[in-house]
């Protein structure tokens, strides 16, 4: 009798329900270029009467966030609290979680309470990760202040802490109710950061939008102060890629539904580079790598042209981001792959280039050798140019 | 330009995107009344080719845990791997769900596997914390092994952790795929958790099934021994209030729309009982108490007849289920009150009875006074009957 539909049956062996239900989810993306006054405003406005609870990191505390909480809190006419919680990806445990669960106890937060991340992707991971437990979900908005959180990690819907060295062992599925995102808050970003930022924009524009990539190969620069200089030109470098991406997440946001994902792309064989570097190369430099080989293999496969290729090495290099790492051996390529594997259902769905601006899928039975990869890593350990 | 749907607008100052979603989730819930072995053919068939941990507690692993499991491997033709986590309320910590993403890392449980809990609510609400966020969520089975597991803890979505004394500060919705009801299982039970599970049962009774509330009244003896030799009788009781449950629960899942919820009688004066006592009393005895005493306001305030409130103190001592608790205080009632409105976002809905099968939902502007509780409280510590 199991099966039946929203009735109780009743029998002498069995009885059976099946519960079904469809939750609604949304949540709202703005990009502005105002100063951070006009964030604190926006930000006063999103959370009304609400409790509220801002969280940040150390970095960014003292230029980013007390001017938008300052504004905040005088638009509202009562000081919003703020924690102020350790960066780094080694803080993304259920400790940090528990922290802003004993400040969110200690404001006193009720569940109608919204907690606000105003940082980077570690931080914007543990908001999203307390947002979700506790008292079985707050609402909570998301401030992006790196070029990551900006384009990627920030407006999607994922949180997620490490756990025993595994990147991301542990996360949830939260969808924010705003994220707010401003260039201004990319003023205090190390150049490294920012450049490894830089490495998801691409990834969408090699998958998605070729303009895209014809804006990145015609930019001068790209350094924080020209892309603030040439704020009209970033921003809407910045938007294409969010816009890009949100096409590719909002059909599957809770990645519950089979097929493929274009934004995998860039992400089989990065967490390995990341892990095994103890988290010392950034998630973005992985990801050119991861780049860089899936472009070499699609090419050596006949999937991309030569030349396509050579324009993707170029835009990497371009934005002096690197195209191999001593971290990412034969082994952990073969390794990733079978992780890639597993992770996705028994199914590699290992995404490549075909062209610019469209991602092709390679799905089990493709054949990638152990001296495919070989040859492919000793290639670009040398930016050799093979056609 | 926010709010607009499903489309990119980029304009000098802002650029605006809505994202939307509809996530639809479905489980089944079935209650057999074959043995012991008979559950592990069932889970075998569920678990099918999947990876699977078993999460269990030392006090059901021996009786339940082990001829289940023993029964589904056989039947699978592989050892299914069992991790014991030790019971109470005090393990439900983020270090118990570690203990569980432990053990999912040694199984090398991949994102298709599944956790089986078989235990009491302990257990399965750490099932389903570790299932919600493991690899950002794995799907879950449960095998509740306590009364209150098969009516009421086992057959919602909810899991939660208790946090400095917090009863489910933290918690989660995660749908399981599959609830496995059988009353077999309640053989271990001690007898005081049996009869604090009744009072779950009564609850459901009270406020919308006056059929199963004459059931109770009908039934001789509240016994394990007794339940099961008259195992017709006594699944259609667990039935029929399980089913009055999921009815209520069904239209607000996630409770994340608005309105009453009728199930939550019993639970407004229960979580202080329960927290002030260091949960030396039981969840079901506090909902008992929590039963008597919205009972006794409904009848003071005349929504409830002086013989049906009789009928439901009858059918409480009937259960042998308790009527008051030194540690429901006046001040703890008037915190209890308080909290509801918070938890309840700023509404009282105070869930009180209106005749037999009947729940009816006291809105914020009823006056609950020091006075009509003090009053309350010292009629139920005396079980006077005032008229």
């Amino acid at each position: 009798v199991a099966g039946d539909q929203n009735q109780s049956v009743m029998s002498p062996r069995t009885a059976a329900r099946r519960v079904e239900c469809a939750r609604a989810v949304g949540y709202d993306i703005r990009l502005t270029t105002g100063s951070v006054s006009l964030i604190g405003q926006q930000l006063a406005d999103a959370v009304g009467e609400r409790r509220a609870l801002i969280v940040t990191t150390p970095t960014v505390n003292a230029v980013v966030t007390q001017p938008i909480v300052s504004a905040a809190s005088q638009q509202l006419r009562r000081q919003l609290p703020v924690l102020i919680v350790a960066g780094g990806e080694e803080r993304k445990t259920h400790d940090s979680v528990e922290a802003i669960a004993d400040a969110a106890l200690l404001s006193d937060l009720d569940r109608t309470a919204v907690l606000v991340g105003i940082g980077g992707g570690v931080c914007l991971d543990l908001v999203t990760m307390a947002a979700s437990s506790i008292r079985r979900g707050l609402s909570h908005i998301r401030v992006p202040t790196t070029l990551v959180g900006l384009v990627d990690a920030g407006v999607g819907i994922k949180g997620a802490l490490n756990f025993r060295g595994r990147k991301s062992y542990i996360g949830c599925y939260c969808p924010p109710e705003l994220v707010l995102l401003n260039q201004a808050f990319l003023a205090t970003l190390p150049d490294r950061h920012f450049r490894a930022g830089l490495a998801e924009i691409v990834k969408m524009a090699i998958i998605a939008d070729a303009e895209l990539f014809a804006l990145l190969e015609r930019e001068p620069l790209f350094t924080t102060e020209h892309f603030a200089l040439r704020r009209g030109q970033s921003d809407t470098i910045v938007w294409r890629s969010v816009a890009c991406l949100l096409d590719e997440l909002e059909s599957n946001l809770f990645e519950d539904l089979p097929g493929e994902r274009l934004a995998d792309f860039g992400h089989t064989f990065s967490p390995v580079i990341e892990s095994a570097s103890a988290f010392s190369v950034l998630h973005g430099e992985a990801v050119a790598v991861d780049i860089a080989l899936s472009t070499e293999l699609a090419a050596i496969l006949g999937i991309l042209s030569c030349d396509t290729r050579d324009r993707i090495r170029a835009v990497l290099r371009h934005l002096s981001l690197p195209l191999s790492s001593p971290f990412l051996t034969l082994p952990r390529c073969l390794e990733s792959l079978d992780a890639a594997r597993r992770h996705r259902r028994c199914k590699l769905n290992l995404i490549v280039p075909a062209a610019i601006g469209t991602g092709f899928c390679l799905v089990e039975g493709t054949e990638i050798s152990d001296a495919l990869l070989r040859g492919a890593l000793a290639v670009l350990a040398q930016d050799l140019v093979v056609r």
